[in-house]
């Protein structure tokens, strides 16, 4: 190739691979779900779970079948998608006492991270979180003081607030009765309500994010939007009470639903459907010792907690009409984290170099132009590192069932997998592939020779 | 109402609710798979096979998330599609010796049960079975006997002739090598190969299907397309082998999904799908002890062999442009044996009245026209009964693990289940509902007063 020819063809391939830069900066919206499972949805298999929306989602964009979070429980999860970067270099991974931050915690998210908002702040974005935050709730952690021009929503969970003595079934299940809770409401850093009516904040909540929408049309703007169901305790709005085939959870759930359906409404009503890209999520797998108001990983083993499939792997929509091919169902492994380098990339901010992140541009699989730069994915249980997945093959090195009373079991060797011919981590194949293992304990080695644990935050 | 109204309402009902007699006799197609999860479809949430053939079929037909067959293993369950009969009336259940009929057995379908064949010759359809028949292979039970014009298939299970001895691999399980399989391949009553290619076997049998359609296209016609796999031993055609993610079993249920598309492909080509009914169903669960070569139940309790939902509920999707409404999730409670009546119903052609049938006409379900007239679902292992569903709740009086070695253990209380909210059956709530249970208790006390068993064949 002459010097000449290959510069016009590096230009071409800029063209060719940075569409965006020369248009509008695009709108982000990330939709995220609290403790829903793997199998809660009809896209993904569930039987009675009803959510239109969000099959009809699916199949005008992309349907993710390997999405994983970066962490089993919900504080180092959100930190993950926050930040790009696993929980545990920001301290935010969870210490043995503690997998996420209590109401009595002093720590955060710390002031040294940077978080996708603050991130696109940068390029003059519109910041807004409406929901769940759950990254430190002193004044300096709340999300108006990281990158967030508006908050409208909880500090963390909606059962961190309980009133003196909550009551128990007969199977010694917390009663779901807004009586036993306290929740507080925030609006920015002010307290709004409390106790909040935990039965229309998934209502009051959207309509939050819609006027957000409505407000910022001429864009560009984001959207974070971590929903505070369906975490037990469990209400849904009047409208959805007793409607769902699966009981409480199953109305949590398709109030959801019609919340995706309002939002994805109000960007077609407003004519943002082409510089908008929507993401689907949730920040950990269901849980199950919840009995019937925990949820469901479908296929995959175990739940919220562990790092067995069912705590890590989670839906995964991606949806930005003529953008995304309608109907894809996407095979490769993506992660939480690959958003944060993903939308900074397409709004052209700036991805920090100063630090490691973790995250990789996955542009190349929601537009179909490029390889899959994941093909890893890594499992803590807190801060104790306990799985690898390289490609096919799941090595696990330590296993601990989801809220189980048992202690971790160490694995030498590690037990292996094969996901994709065996989901439910049910056939242990180590025997028949030391190579594999041999490779994976590399691949370890290398990743863990870099890790510099931050302090933790709790 | 005066007599002279009543009788105008009358006849606008039958207009109203007959309209396919006074049309031309639509087409029939039943295709079953052998062995084929509850989740093993793209459309029931498997994470890694890919069926976009069987997707795109309930995307523009009905998808069915609580469809049954009538027994957890092969024989029984194919007895009960074909006649609309619960096994144990035709003596088709099995025995505690036997499950299914041997390639030893001299029994068969006998010769005083109609089937739907039969039923449908009477108004003149053309008949084809092609596939896997296991109703009984002396001449007299061959399906040319049984009211098919055409027979291209196996007399029984691809296993079922083994070479002398089957190597096994480390695991115990026996190696997916076509040299220690020696199955029959007939046509009609002749056979036409010994052993069979079992890799070209999906490719075949679907060359000879769309030629029966061809060869019919004037109508009517009903085709039985029972495939032989996803059932042990696994074999793909040279275009599927190595290609699924899944291993061989997603490559052979790849190619069934290339096989439904032919089917469909052919139906459209001729200019018959809106004349055409589909069906598309497997003959019981996964055959879990299979280790990888076994498919998956996605969420529902164990599979092949027990009366655990895994081994008794399959993917059911409907398919009738134009009759049935695109997109649509059906929730309600159906089973192979309802095809029955309600092909019968549609070509016109009389149900027999000498005896008791189980089948329901599900018009009602298939076209929204109807209520459901099946509430309840009966549960056996061999001749014995164990489990009735009623409504929401399933009661099981016995269980037992699929092809487990432990003995059936009986319940007294029955273990109560709500499959709508735990479709799991992980949560016994029997304590909870003792009105549930003492109504199940009449229910099935009703049923066996009128149960006759049939003589058992094997």
């Amino acid at each position: 190739m002459t010097a000449k020819f290959h510069s016009i063809f590096l230009a071409m391939l800029c063209v060719l691979t940075l569409p965006l830069h020369a248009a509008k900066s695009p709108n982000f919206i990330i939709i995220l779900a609290d403790d829903l499972g793997y199998g809660d949805l009809g896209c993904y298999g569930h039987p009675t779970i009803k959510t239109p929306n969000l099959d009809r989602m699916a199949a005008e964009g992309m349907r993710f079948t390997d999405f994983y979070v970066a962490a089993c429980v919900c504080t180092p999860s959100r930190a993950a998608l926050m930040t790009g970067r696993l929980p545990i270099r920001s301290g935010m991974a969870g210490s043995h006492q503690h997998h996420v931050l209590m109401a009595n915690s002093t720590g955060g998210l710390p002031e040294n991270e940077i978080t996708i908002a603050q991130a696109l702040k940068t390029k003059g974005y519109a910041t807004a979180c409406i929901g769940k935050w759950h990254l430190g709730h002193e004044p300096q952690y709340l999300p108006t003081h990281r990158g967030f021009d508006y908050f409208y929503g909880l500090r963390y969970s909606n059962d961190m607030e309980p009133t003196a003595k909550i009551p128990r079934d007969a199977s010694g299940r917390e009663v779901q009765d807004p009586e036993w809770w306290n929740p507080t409401l925030l609006q920015n850093d002010k307290i709004l309500e409390q106790p909040t009516d935990l039965s229309t904040l998934t209502e009051r909540y959207t309509k939050e994010a819609v006027k957000f929408i409505e407000q910022n049309k001429k864009g560009p703007f984001f959207l974070y939007f971590p929903h505070t169901f369906p975490h037990v305790p469990l209400f849904a709005n009047k409208k959805f009470q007793g409607k769902s085939l699966r009981g409480v959870y199953g109305d949590v759930v398709e109030e959801i639903d019609w919340s995706v359906g309002q939002i994805l409404e109000a960007l077609k009503k407003n004519h943002l459907t082409e510089n908008t890209f929507v993401f689907f999520t949730s920040d950990n797998g269901p849980w199950l010792v919840k009995n019937q108001t925990g949820g469901s990983a479908g296929p995959l083993r175990d739940g919220k907690g562990s790092t067995w499939e069912g705590g890590m792997r989670e839906p995964g929509i991606a949806w930005w009409p003529g953008k995304i091919k309608p109907g894809t169902v996407n095979h490769n492994i993506a992660c939480s984290m690959d958003l944060f380098p993903t939308l900074c990339g397409w709004a052209g901010a700036s991805i920090p170099t100063d630090r490691i992140m973790d995250g990789v541009d996955m542009s190349g699989l929601l537009f179909d132009t490029g390889p899959d730069l994941r093909q890893t994915m890594i499992y803590y249980y807190g801060s104790d590192f306990f799985a690898f997945r390289q490609g096919d093959y799941k090595a696990h090195f330590v296993t601990h069932t989801g809220y189980g009373k048992d202690p971790a079991v160490p694995h030498d060797p590690p037990l292996l997998f094969n996901l994709e011919k065996d989901p439910g981590e049910r056939f242990n194949v180590a025997a028949e592939h030391p190579d594999i293992i041999a490779n994976i304990r590399k691949e370890v080695e290398k990743y863990q020779a870099n890790l510099v644990p931050g302090k933790p935050e709790y």
